[in-house]
């Protein structure tokens, strides 16, 4: 018997062995997958919290410390960590894991490594859905830590209830050059390593760049390996999100969009595509738009 | 009269401004799109050439210079460049555009920006879409230049015929954690700056860790801001592609794939969806999954 229920209840009882079953039938898209997320209670009161940031800003000791934050007031959190498989993330991800070692083995903390290889929109689907199933497992907070380098980790960032950009004190020289695709993603900033040179400095610009565009995101100075400056920043996250505003509406529309997506391209024969395509690519006058238009209408 | 007609017949007749015009039109989705890639000539002989790697790495000095061979030798050359809008590319793009700032006047080399932003599968089929209309003007090479940092870049690189991706040596630490990602978009890589301490044990590890995998994939040192190791790099893009071998086929069967999503998603009312999804997420068991299973049956 192929039933969900059992999947469904463990999830929601907040075992991990489930959880960590359900996580891969979705990752993998294995049976029953759909009608469990179809049939879990996806809370959406839990705050998604989106961290991202450049490789080496130190997000992995700073979610270590707001993790902290959670845990000594008995609260229970979930880890998604999105290892982008972008080849030109040389990054450390090794070292990241090991930075969150002390979390491992805490009941009340739930992490899981997400491989977003796999391109055709499939990049955050799995994310979006594994991101509901944890959402069901009652977390008081999910955290998605994503190495923020490229346009699909910008992506899923945009979909979490607020997002913090950590940058460090470093990237200074290149303040003037951030784009506004950031102001969008960010709801609020952290300068982490905010002992080293230029910290305040750094603040300061991003500050004043931020006011020429809104005056609505924070910027937080930390050190977070000094756990420094974790306070604020905690007490921003627990802030309660509005049930249904303007943020929230566009996110679940963006959300049922990428849902539709893949829901549409599933009953694609991609084997038959390809071999269709292959023969008709020998012919000398082939052209790929008027060939899909063709595939569409007779399939 | 919207024709297509006079936009097929300029643009086969590589003139620049109907070019921009037609490129503009397929960007922006503006009618005769369609119409026009449906009719166009797409000459899939034109060797498609994806430039990436890391911000800083040299690309543009580099594309400079293997442009420069061409038109030495009166051949006429499409430059695609791919400016992700992601935030954290806090890259030097205007710099860029400087150090291509010699072929801007040059009657044999055309040169375009192509901003990726757009979520939702939309990244690339503009890409793979202009690239089909340079391919119709006759252009005796056609590079995509796209800063190799995320996930859509590697996307557009895997999508060329030969991806030629640009390392430098002090990426030297790094190099054990190069993912295999990188051998897959990789037809060739370049170790610029060659002249920089530790090169040559760069290109050695290289080159050991590409034998791993595979013994196909040659790496080039290069000096590109001295013209040095350039020609060994022309030799290798002018080397003939095979017109259907098995990467052209997989690339093939990638990019119908891409149209149709693109196709499928376009009959998709996302204003009606919107104020859907508002009034259906303020009932307490809304569940998203649900919502969107009842609305493509409703739809």
């Amino acid at each position: 018997m192929n039933s969900y229920q059992p999947l469904k209840k463990g999830i929601e009882q907040g075992d991990f062995r489930i959880l960590a079953r359900a996580l891969t039938l979705v990752e993998n898209e294995i049976e029953p997958s759909s009608a469990l997320l179809q049939s879990i209670s996806i809370q959406n009161a839990i705050p998604v919290i989106g961290i991202t940031g450049p490789p080496g800003a130190g997000k992995s000791t700073l979610v270590n410390e707001i993790v902290n934050c959670f845990v000594n007031k008995d609260k229970k959190v979930a880890i998604l960590a999105v290892d982008p498989t972008s080849p030109f993330n040389f990054g450390s991800l090794l070292g990241d894991r090991i930075r969150m070692a002390q979390q491992f083995n805490n009941p009340n903390v739930y992490i899981r490594s997400i491989a977003t290889r796999g391109a055709l929109g499939g990049v955050s689907i799995k994310t979006l859905e594994m991101i509901d199933v944890l959402r069901a497992a009652k977390f008081d907070l999910i955290i998605v830590e994503t190495v923020g380098v490229g346009q699909s980790e910008v992506e899923i960032a945009g979909l979490a209830d607020k997002t913090i950009v950590v940058l460090v004190p470093e990237s200074g020289d290149e303040i003037q050059n951030i784009k506004s695709g950031l102001m969008e993603i960010a709801q609020a900033f952290v300068v982490n390593k905010a002992d080293r040179e230029g910290a305040d400095m750094f603040a300061n610009n991003l500050k004043k760049m931020i006011h020429q565009q809104t005056a609505e995101i924070p910027v937080f100075k930390t050190i977070a390996d000094k756990k420094n400056g974790i306070l604020e920043l905690y007490n921003w996250i627990i802030k309660p999100i509005d049930k249904v505003n303007d943020r929230r509406k566009f996110l679940l529309a963006e959300k049922a969009l990428r849902i539709i997506q893949h829901y549409k391209m599933q009953d694609i024969d991609k084997k038959q595509l390809r071999l269709a395509i292959e023969e008709a690519a020998l012919k000398p006058d082939f052209n790929i738009y008027k060939f899909v238009e063709g595939w569409i209408k007779h399939s």
